[in-house]
């Protein structure tokens, strides 16, 4: 398969994290998003939407979207689970990624601070408010979570990593990115600490990707 | 259950629309969000992120987020089907969900909208422009998909309805609520239509809910 990523994307990250936990062999076919070859025709051909990740599996299909991906990857590489065994505990998983994933990071994404700032006139401090209401609004919600369930353990749901913590950890490089302070979160700050110390996140980790800044 | 709604939310749309396809007994909680009620402590103890909808189980655990809820119901209760049974059509199924679910839907949420119009200065002009850019947008990619695949049938995917289709007809209830054409997108608008010929999402429709305008 074929993974259409950016080092700077944070849904490419999420998938990339994936692919790394399960082992997944793979190619990465490197987008310069920043010299706008998602917006060219030969990517267009990819993925309409023009956005990153893409993944082309070995016939040929295209799929989309990182939340999908990773459910992709999940159900057809299924060591170690990215979600636990019970439907309910499914649903906490599935909506603590949603907050970041659905309600957060579409807020962040390129397209939607050029339209803010080039089309609106948003000023550079307008768009820090933008981003650090979206960022802090979703971290308050999975803070109130993960500190207010007793599914909670080493991990967001449990002592297992699942797609919870990846999108935790993306949200909090976008923290990282946007140069916020976590501390009022400190259940999720703790957490990220345990994800940043395992193998698979480490090498996931955008400023370690081909392209980044040293 | 209890279900927390509110006529107009749109990601309570999308798990009504579910309750009604399977028939699952449940019991409404109607929300007022014009009010605020949202936002009052009582609601914040359900859902911290003060967002509709949630679910409340009959053990009392909470669900939150439309599309964690959704895969919920759909396993718990898996007639009909709202995935596909091979891994690469759930891709694309949830792909196509989260163009709308993710990457549309919560750029017009109540908080965001007031954030830009109160907080960011937004005029109604401005606003109205970020809805369609939104929208367009969105329903461009999903329109895409849908035109350039064999997979597409009388639904989004083959000719049973999906989660894809919820959240189709979750996106062009937006385009009507916003006042927009979505006449440039005509196998969306044509799957739609046989959509809304559905009893379950006739039964479903925002201005058919208690509370509803008339």
């Amino acid at each position: 398969m074929i993974f259409y990523s950016n080092w700077r994307s944070l849904a490419a990250y999420r998938v990339r994290v994936v692919l790394a936990l399960k082992h997944i062999s793979h190619e990465v076919h490197a987008i310069d998003m920043l010299g706008g070859e998602h917006l060219k025709p030969a990517f267009r051909a990819v993925n309409p939407q023009a956005v990153l990740p893409a993944l082309r599996l070995d016939d040929g299909r295209v799929l989309f979207q990182s939340m999908a991906i990773v459910e992709y990857l999940d159900e057809i590489a299924p060591a170690p689970p990215l979600l636990p065994t019970d439907a309910a505990g499914r649903a906490r998983v599935r909506g603590l990624s949603l907050i970041h994933a659905a309600d957060t990071h579409p807020l962040l994404v390129p397209k939607v601070r050029n339209h803010l700032t080039q089309e609106q006139g948003l000023s550079d401090d307008g768009l820090q408010k933008w981003l650090a209401r979206a960022l802090h609004s979703g971290l308050e919600a999975i803070e109130a979570q993960l500190a207010g369930s007793k599914d909670t353990g080493l991990y967001c749901h449990g002592d297992q990593v699942t797609q919870a913590d990846i999108c935790l950890a993306s949200h909090l490089l976008a923290f990282m990115f946007f140069k916020l302070d976590a501390s009022a979160y400190p259940t999720a700050v703790a957490i990220n600490e345990r994800l940043q110390a395992l193998p698979a996140f480490a090498a996931a980790h955008p400023l370690k990707q081909p392209g980044a800044p040293a």
